[in-house]
């Protein structure tokens, strides 16, 4: 079966908006099996959403519409959908009274743009919305089942979650579709394709393989559907056994978990600590390691060192290191990260040191220019890396290879 | 003219990625006065592809295209543009140097895979793509004008800047667009907006007013179209100056451009330095200070002091301060930003200590609590915020805070 999602509001076509309540809903259907074959985002206007039905009807089993059920003059959405299902608003008494009470209860007056919230399409099935005043509604036309919701994401989610999807299940007979998404680092992905080139292509048909590479690491996406859940489970699991034995090393999660997520996991089980110092990346791998509540567990702290005055007199990096190698150096970014490491007593260290650009640089060191250390009380290694001169990628980049650089330097050295 | 968008990728169906792209390029579009009717997001699918392209062009004078470029093989967006152009790929020997040269650049090896980008539709004419191998491209169909670019949002955004957006403007006749957007923080935007409310009253109606609220700063955008560019630039300057006569100190600058590239023109203009002691915004601070190239000349880093420990040995806050007040506290905060100017021997200090969220927190402290200080080498202000349990939000939040409290402290202290 097919599903398509349509949200109305002129906010998401200025580009005020981002429509983030599509993906959810995406979601939620993928994991019932539902494939959502399309999504549109149209605007405030009778004849567009109008239009937009009858185009969606054509395609599709089931269509989800979220937006323009609020009470003031913009919404036109209850309009639309008594033109297009030919049929009228009338009032619902059990919403009104709800409506009343909730109104009265928190001292508001009654005013005629609220009540109205009470009238609906004659022709629609009521689905509860516990949060707010627009209901979800149900329509079925020519074997094609409609249903509309507020945009409000909190409003929306609740519908769906209690309402909707239930009731979805109930009345469709719908396939389950898994997916397994395995995220890597370390390998640009055409390089990825290559080295899975021979996997890939005895890959069964079943399963539909997809790249989603960013400045951050490569997923690579397994989906699949199927009716016997445990039978698909297997499957996957098999493929990703195969996987693991040809990148045993450039996996570090799945699923969508990052790699801070992962370190952090990391570093809780063996009750081991980590400290950054960074220059080029300017603060980045401490705000992500940070993001993760609960991130005081294992974490203690970041020295930005932006100035070399700072590295020596903070971090203890060695004069004669500035000066005879420069601030971007493997000499000066290990001093950084065994500095850390000594003034935070922590396990680990990270430290970063580069020209992240766009300006800067020089023939020895051109822009994107990038040394990555990794250290332990006793150990140190580093890395240096090159990718052009766009300041925000550099930053990206070698804050994700620095934290991957520790998941291999504690798992694998 | 009417402009349409069509995002290709699975990823988007299935709910793992939400489309900004979308909402990035209807704004640029906007901008230069192109209205977007419809948005959709469409799978990897040669037919869906077309079929989508057809009824496109049924509605549109323009289509924009993203996704489904790259050289792994779910990418096949041009397989489907040669379907619908009726034409077929032919190698582009310029593009094909280009990614040769880029590519033995670092050292990478020549594979089939990576080669093939340089493949294109024949009746496209190329858009440069300054940091990847696949270009936008621009084909015409019956009257109507198809931009295809890839899905990698700092790609399809430079493609769309310097290709696209004044290739549509010589294109196309539009009219004249001139947006002011003025940059304010302090004030909510409900309170903004009974604040600046007699002053919305006389406003001409050729102006059209937009709020545009984050959690950083609220963003007022005065729109104005018309053909002769002197005048309509007069209207924006007179209403510009009755607002800055209303909060003359919360505007902090103007046309997006940022809190930390506003406080980076102050220290320069000044010639005085900064540092920063963060402990809940871990790092983002000095993430967004070091986000402006050039800021070496003014920032000397940031102590991330996660720990207590870090808190006192790092930057000298008393022991007894933090037994008796707590981490998360004036006099703590205080302690941490005139430490932080000490140690760094620098003109100002910022310092961040609260409760980001989601868990932590108590009776005295709720979750969201933040104490904020800003120092100079002889006087210390603090103010304190407390915004709910969002660790996302809050520390977005105290990080502009923070950098706004410096702006103020600054100029109007």
């Amino acid at each position: 079966m097919q599903a398509e999602i349509i949200t109305i509001g002129d906010e998401i076509l200025i580009g005020q908006v981002i429509d983030s309540n599509s993906a959810w809903i995406s979601e939620q259907l993928n994991k019932i099996g539902v494939n959502v074959h399309q999504i549109c985002s149209i605007s405030d206007d009778i004849e567009h959403i109008v239009t937009a039905l009858q185009e969606a009807e054509n395609r599709a089993d089931l269509v989800i519409i979220t937006g323009g059920l609020g009470p003031t003059d913009d919404d036109i959405t209850k309009k639309a959908l008594c033109k297009y299902f030919d049929t009228k608003l009338v009032r619902n008494q059990d919403l009104y009274d709800k409506i009343v009470k909730f109104i009265t209860k928190y001292g508001y007056e009654l005013i005629e743009r609220n009540l109205k919230q009470a009238d609906l399409p004659e022709k629609c099935k009521l689905i509860t919305n516990n949060y707010g005043s627009a209901p979800g509604m149900w329509f079925e036309k020519n074997n094609t089942i409609f249903i509309s919701m507020p945009g409000v994401p909190f409003e929306m989610k609740n519908i769906m979650t209690n309402g909707v999807i239930p009731q979805i299940k109930s009345h469709f007979n719908t396939n389950t579709i898994l997916h397994r998404t395995i995220m890597t680092h370390g390998i640009p992905e055409s390089y990825l394709a290559e080295m899975l080139n021979d996997w890939d292509k005895q890959l069964s048909e079943k399963i539909k393989l997809a790249y989603l590479p960013s400045p951050e690491h490569v997923r690579l996406r397994m989906s699949i559907s199927g009716d016997n859940i445990d039978e698909l489970k297997q499957i996957l699991r098999d493929e990703e056994e195969k996987i693991k034995k040809i990148i045993p090393q450039d996996i570090f999660a799945y699923d969508d978990q990052t790699l801070q997520e992962k370190i952090g996991l990391i570093l809780k089980e063996r009750k081991q600590t980590l400290s950054t110092a960074e220059s080029c990346t300017g603060g980045n791998i401490a705000k992500l390691i940070t993001s993760i509540s609960g991130s005081s567990e294992y974490y203690e702290g970041s020295v930005v060192a932006y100035s070399n005055e700072i590295k020596n007199t903070v971090l203890g990096v060695k004069n004669e290191s500035l000066i005879e190698h420069g601030a971007v150096s493997q000499k000066v970014v290990e001093e950084m990260a065994l500095g850390v490491t000594r003034l935070m007593d922590t396990d680990y260290g990270i430290a970063t040191s580069g020209v992240a650009g766009p300006k800067g640089g020089s023939k020895d060191k051109p822009v994107g220019t990038v040394w990555i250390a990794v250290a332990s009380k006793n150990k140190v290694i580093s890395e240096k890396t090159a990718f052009g001169n766009r300041r925000d990628f550099n930053i990206r980049h070698s804050t994700s290879k620095a934290i991957d650089m520790l998941r291999r330097f504690i798992l694998f050295d």
